[in-house]
């Protein structure tokens, strides 16, 4: 999970025009199909679509053009990112071949709203997290499948006397449950016999088990992945700063688990001269330039700022901006405590470096 | 998370006043709004919102003079709670200057509502979360619209010619998708056709889920910053006892994940004759009084109490009462016992200094 | 949580006795109430209430009785199980001198379901779990006001045009949004305008997202404290053993954490002869005795049983059975693999100590 | 929790086909209860249930036949399986006997559903889970049970002069008290006094809570019940590896914890040239080949591959492929890493040995 706080405007420009174009587009279809909307506005939104479509297929093409040579363009159509702008470029063109009135063909620009998912991390997880917890899901999905026919027979058992149109057969009593399962409870089908008001009040109960089970289950997994996907990013950083190389893996892993990364734009302010030391930064890539009352100095990567205020618990004596745009590792004041328990071998290091490079900068500013 | 369990009756005063005229003022302007509510009671409730915004506006003007000089009144007003502050009281003035019909001016004063937040600290808390699980949020809220599109869109396609008036259009079909994907279940739109039951039901079961991993992904962010607040409100108290200066980094993290803070009013007996003891603790500031057959001891800031009834599993020897406000550190039994697991140097000091320091006082006292 | 099972058929008799009582007591109050039920089966269901009363009332008075000296019957009657006893018994007397109608005083029998509770361990737990997370429930409790208020006091705002009848108030406003909120929706007021409806939407979402919170909350809160009453109760068990005092502190926590306690009725088998071994066995008090074909060993407190299938990974060599009520500490195969990891001293000294012993009780056996 | 990942077809296939004549015989019966069916339809859905009838009856009794002699037949007929075989075999010959009308006897059919969970490793899963949380369970049942009572009293006495026919008794109040509770909301009763609906809120309110800390419990209970499985599986592998048996006890359970385990079918591609190199592999069983440019090498159980990718951050240099089924366990990247740090001893092992084998491997091969 890269996390992109404070990240500069301009890095999310794509994704933002392209899920803005994906609503745009949506927006035209949905208000589309409503009789509310008059002749000449009817042509207009058509007309949108159109346009928007023309866009997405653009873009598509784009991608296909830009697809990196090392997997290839092959690898790119083979991927789901690939299969996506794919789908949202032909989606238009299969509705018009496919739906048997004009109106309904705008009605596959739905296949459009993949293109939010495209642009999170969350495809690749969701999948993950299915393979990971596939056998107690499984599980879960078999014990559905128990208790959803059991209480379908049972309601239409005792309930096919006293109300025939509603419960008249099995499949009616699955709407029934279906419903009352996932206590969704329309109203339309409700049990009127006391063995059938019984039967209801545990299928509620029991509905409500067994999604918690399932809820526990996914959340757990996700969990566990998001975590994964922390350590995996972070780990590639922190070997990249010359500062942990020195340390050992077992001191390495603990750090990792410690720090976050953050992509920052050009003359972002960092860290506020007077503000509270809530945290120190390592500079993985890009430049800082620290402003000190005597003039300014500049830190490229591999070296960190902001320890003094964490080491003496004081105000922040300098305003830090970033000169390039930059990748941090922000060690959280917290986590820093807990870094001084565990290994105070890097505390101290932090401590030595960090005076040891303010007077080498310092003597380099004077000359 | 800085716990105020047995605290004093003055400290919670004006926290509970300032809800209190809160709520008064709410429920006047809720009340207000009843057609049933006859002509005078009318007028008494107008008049009871009047005095509550003058008692509220009043609050924002005292608490606006007596913001402290260092980040100064500049930067109260930026603060949320010079915000809600400042909002509460132009609620009322803006009311009358946007609302159209005089009546609905009162209606601003909904805004009040804002100041039960600004008592707790979960303002601040919920901005955290929110920025510590962004991107699996994102991607949920993806995955949301792609479903919420889809389920809407669908119902459309396969009830239209069947219920011609209520799914006529996809943004009717929207109503029914949003109030079944949140198991709501209004009950005034429904599938009537076979395929739209069936999809109905993957809605309803897919609506769970979604939910379940919003609802782990939020709980498991909201559990390690509470975590986080606890290990840096204790780290600063623990590290203001001399008694736990003496100790290494790494033995300080391990007490402070397990010492919780509890600010006690003057005269509570915080320890009492004959009862179980089930924690000992730690004096941060304040003053204490054992109460023993042979006499009284005081014991100030640094010192520590109850800790021969877990050591020796022996019912308490003394009744404990503050004689000053106090702060104390509590070290829960099963906390103690994991600690003299962990940290047995810790629980040897334990139990020499409090040998030591109560021969000391004894050999005070009897002079 | 002391576990209690397999436990014995004697033991869980008042329990079960007293909680029957209770139902049957509470089922005639309730069919009283019902309008079909015909004259001569009321005065039987009357009867049934009388009678009852009568037995819980004398429970109360052999509990008070026989309240422990130390304590005092004065600390019985203070704790909340004295409550529940005292206000079961007053329940029927306090309705007759309250109630208008002679009916309605059975009413109050409602009180004796508080009786369930007393027989669980959850009373005092609910408790220490609302005071452990009272901070955070109060800040979702303050955002649920916000919330509420906000969604009644929009609601009213858009839909009292459209629906001056149901939404003529925001009081009335009030009950659609807490019906909507929690996504129970009755479906008895729904908003009918687009702004209205779009509000609800984001209401039933907002809804779930509060409650995904708390239930994160106090799930949270949940599992800790019962790991440390866990914790506790199994600690004095296992110091409570002659084999595990000679072991370091540390040693011990680690062993606490893994062992569960087993209350076993006389008589019970225990482990069987030729089943896979998924757990060995320290005696606290009681005896068992190992049916050998050569013989039978008894054995008694302080001693083990059952490590040799989990140290050859063999199938039971011998029966096992109680021959007096036992308080067993049963460690699963899984930590029984833990704590080899952890502590391989322990595990040697089981491997040594049981050669000892078993040779020693052969010895004594042949003379 | 044995992992079946890129599993072989024919493994899956008895499982498949027993799920799928179970499904085929449940919808003929399902849809054989419909009124709109013909008579010629409905004589073939019956016919369908005879012959699936047929087919589970002789499953049954195959499995009875093939019973290991080990726990002997009689062990099986007393095991879940057992039991459900033998009352699937029986489901339709009870149903005959029992039933009045002739169809009914296929209701009895409902009972095959109990195969799905047949299949998965749920039955002895949530047995141990429920029998793991009883204490905790109970006391919410207790709870529970206090709140729907008093929830269900309360309605009754506010609402049976305004509603006397639908909340005229209590256990009329009960039906709404359980709707409500679950948050179900059929809408058929509805509180409609001030009172009433106040009652209604808190009811809504505290059904969410109760739920929470219901799920909360399950959720935990499970997650730390799979792990147990997790472990226990894994440790018989890992053990069964003669790289790990030279390791102490501590550094296996370490290693366990790490490693999941996974069947591969003869053939199947495990690693492909080129790829991102995300996890390395041991052998407990089967057998792949490494296709080198310079030939190809085989290796057997005990030995692993993959590592080469992870110890230098390289892509794929080889494809492997199973050339029998085979059992691997996997070390994914992040738990490498998460070992170099906790065991640095045991990576360094890989390190050597995977040289070490290289060498010899290739010696042998080029001769």
């Amino acid at each position: 999970m890269f996390e992109r706080l404070r990240s500069g405007f301009w890095s999310w420009l794509p994704v933002t025009l392209s899920n803005g174009l994906t609503t745009v587009g949506l927006l035209a279809m949905i208000l589309g199909t409503s009789p509310a909307v008059g002749e000449p506005w009817h042509r207009l939104l058509f007309g949108i679509v159109i346009v928007v479509w023309g866009l997405i297929a653009m873009e598509s093409i784009v991608g296909f053009w830009m697809a990196p040579a090392a997997p290839g363009r092959h690898a790119y159509l083979a991927s789901a990112e690939g299969l996506i702008d794919l789908s949202a470029a032909f989606a238009l063109p299969i509705g018009w071949l496919v739906a048997s009135a004009p109106g309904d063909a705008l009605l596959f620009a739905l296949i459009w709203s993949l293109r939010y998912i495209r642009h999170t991390s969350g495809l690749t997880l969701f999948w993950r997290i299915m393979k990971r917890s596939r056998t107690p899901l499984l599980s879960i999905a078999s014990l559905f499948a128990v208790v959803f026919l059991t209480a379908a027979t049972l309601a239409y058992v005792f309930e096919r006397n006293a109300q025939p149109e509603a419960f008249g057969s099995v499949p009616r009593a699955m709407w029934w449950a279906i419903a009352t399962l996932t206590t969704t409870g329309y109203g339309d089908l409700m049990p009127a016999t006391g063995w059938g008001r019984l039967l209801a009040g545990w299928v509620m109960v029991g509905g409500i088990v067994m999604f918690a089970l399932q809820a526990g289950i996914i959340a757990t997994a996700f969990a566990e992945e998001l975590q994964r996907r922390h350590f995996l990013n972070t780990w590639d950083l922190v070997t990249a700063v010359p500062f942990f190389q020195g340390l050992g893996a077992a001191a390495i892993a603990d750090v990792v688990r410690l720090l976050s990364a953050r992509e920052v734009a050009e003359g972002t302010i960092v860290v506020r001269v007077g503000e509270p030391g809530d945290a120190m930064y390592f500079i993985v890539s890009g430049e800082v330039t620290i402003h000190l009352t005597s003039g300014s100095l500049k830190l490229g990567p591999g070296q960190f700022f902001g320890e003094m205020a964490l080491l003496f618990a004081t105000r922040r004596s300098a305003t830090v901006t970033t000169t390039k745009p930059s990748v941090l590792l922000v060690l959280d004041i917290a986590d820093f405590r807990e870094l001084a328990g565990r290994r105070p071998e890097v505390v101290n290091l932090i401590e030595i470096e960090g005076k040891r490079r303010r007077a080498a900068n310092a003597a380099t500013a004077r000359f």
